[in-house]
């Protein structure tokens, strides 16, 4: 279980347009994401994961914001922005973009959708990642407008999500790519429709344009859900570790380069075209590591409240890194965890202690994810 | 009182070093602020707000996150962050700094601390301003450096604050003048000592910078104050309407300039240096406003619950503007608001009808504060 106090409602923090549904249909507690309540859990995060497992389910993602880049220099800006190579990102395509600083530190990671030649979304990760393109285009004098544009995800996951996905907007919707996407309007809803992945499971994102319509959206696909065994999820936490999936802010921040957590494939120093942090990273990867972000397997019995922050792990009582999120994984049977050790000790295999405020926890680190994401 | 849900704790959002205190002294409610767990109530915003005029409070604000600009260019770059002149603040004084993006869109509104010649920090309010100044500065070539700090505030507030501060610290507290600020060591506890102001209450600030000593440097208070009515408290909504203090994101934000908001007076446009905003904010003053934030008084019976978000105001069945922030203030027996109008009708003595979810509120509108700041 999640350790819980009181959230205070108030109009400094936004209510997404699907807010009402998540009260309507049971949403239990909230967490703040970019500025708004994001609801994180309905009948507790393992009876959650097991419901998502066995149906589908609709996560209110409000709380992802869009950066638009539109103008003339749009493309060459996003590529400035991030060590992704996006040149052979096409029209109606989706690519997931870590950006760093100019220290090569991670600043946000977002998934770029390319909406126009002269068009890209960033679909933003916990943090005002705007502030930071708005300083940069106005400084390096690049030709764009850099708005936030009224646009409001919802995702729908699960083994039985394209079921409802063709059922609702048609059976086009079954020949979506991994990561592309279409404009759709659906009986006055307009949306971008994409297949998307934040786990290993089948997953669908709807970006709704236009926020007054988020709890019509939302129970469209309700109904239309009733007998796929429909449920209301979030971002689940147990999902995302057997994944591999790094939250920005909860496993990695900006004290961590793209190298240490396992995002080299992301990183293309060799091509033509500048971008923040080129000469960082150029340097990091000669250098070579310090520290390593790898997977972990807890012994001893099911996990059954979730670490609050990162706990200290030792090897020989000596501190070597830190344990950044762990749960108990019902499919695998075995508690799993995130650790960023130094990088003598970053190997699969390795027997380590992690200090957790209770006791001390014997952990063997394995490579990751344990279950990999459905792709074409 | 205000409505909640559950919160849920998670390595994603960071507690402030005074987080174990707030709990051991009761703290029920909490909202999401920069990134961080913020305590909002204790016993009830009433029944809090009554105990800090009979004494004096902690209220940890360790959320407001500091972004610190050193080097060469420091002042040079601030000056081109704010609207308002820094060129008369001194080395140990704090000004109230506005930030506006090239629109005159209100970014932040931060305090701002001179350090030293090169050297400022800017306190800010909800929202990631690093990340802007850092864009700002790389695309303008300041030579400086920004960061955050190893900074944690906690404020000192109510009628016997100068009494607790100088017990512990030394008589010299009571001789700081309003918004100016010395460095101190108490028992191996580093931090900046300021005389500050939320509210018309007397209210020092504690800048800590050391984060490991957040719970020690409480206790040291706590213990000196048990004969001066001590009790544990947050920025409080009924002091803060009562003093026309604005808050960002709930009451402003960048749809909003600097003019419309009252903040006319930190705003000098004849000053010869250039900052962010300048010919956008020059041609709105121009132009004139075409809305204006003002006070309303509600009539009825006291209110018991706050808004969670902003709503319609009307004259003649027609929708002129909105209400942002209502309470019930004890002392003056008076709900009292806040309303952005339309700016034919922002006038004082003027009919409203405030449209809440349950009913139909007549409200009149008044000039703000209601009541004034101490200042020397």
């Amino acid at each position: 279980m999640f350790k819980t106090s009181k959230v205070v409602f108030s109009p400094r923090v936004r209510k997404t347009p699907y807010f009402d549904s998540t009260i309507k249909y049971g949403a239990q507690s909230f967490s703040v994401y970019n500025h708004m309540y994001m609801p994180v859990s309905y009948e507790g995060p393992v009876e959650d994961y097991k419901k998502l497992l066995n149906g589908v389910q609709l996560w209110d993602v409000g709380v992802e914001r869009q950066v638009q880049i539109k103008g003339p220099d749009a493309e060459a800006l996003s590529q400035f922005l991030t060590p992704r190579n996006i040149k052979k990102c096409s029209i109606g395509q989706a690519m997931y973009t870590p950006l760093v600083d100019f220290k090569g530190g991670l600043l946000n990671d977002p998934v770029m959708l390319k909406i126009d030649a002269d068009c890209f979304w960033f679909s933003v990760s916990d943090g005002d990642l705007i502030l930071w393109v708005q300083g940069i285009a106005a400084g390096y004098k690049f030709d764009v407008e850099v708005d936030e544009p009224d646009v409001s995800p919802l995702q729908v996951q699960g083994p039985n999500s394209t079921k409802l996905m063709t059922k609702v907007f048609g059976d086009w919707v079954s020949d979506l790519g991994f990561y592309k996407f279409k404009e759709f309007n659906h009986q006055g809803i307009p949306m971008i429709i994409a297949r998307m992945g934040y786990s290993k499971e089948l997953c669908y994102e709807l970006f709704l344009q236009d926020h007054s319509k988020g709890n019509e959206l939302w129970e469209i696909l309700w109904q239309a859900g009733q007998d796929l065994n429909i449920s209301p999820g979030s971002p689940n936490i147990i999902l995302r570790v057997e994944g591999g999936i790094l939250s920005y802010l909860a496993d990695i921040d900006r004290t961590n380069n793209p190298y240490e957590v396992g995002l080299d494939w992301a990183i293309d120093l060799d091509q033509e075209d500048d971008f923040i942090g080129k000469d960082a990273l150029r340097a990091i990867s000669l250098k070579g590591l310090e520290k390593k972000l790898i997977g972990a397997e807890i012994q001893g019995d099911p996990m059954t409240v979730f670490n609050e922050e990162s706990w200290p792990v030792l090897i020989d009582g000596k501190r070597v890194g830190s344990m950044n999120a762990a749960v108990y994984s019902p499919r695998l049977n075995k508690n799993i965890c995130y650790v960023i050790l130094d990088i003598e000790h970053a190997a699969s295999g390795q027997e380590i202690i992690i200090s957790s405020p209770e006791e001390e926890l014997i952990a063997i680190t394995v490579d990751i994810p344990w279950l990999n994401r459905v792709r074409d």
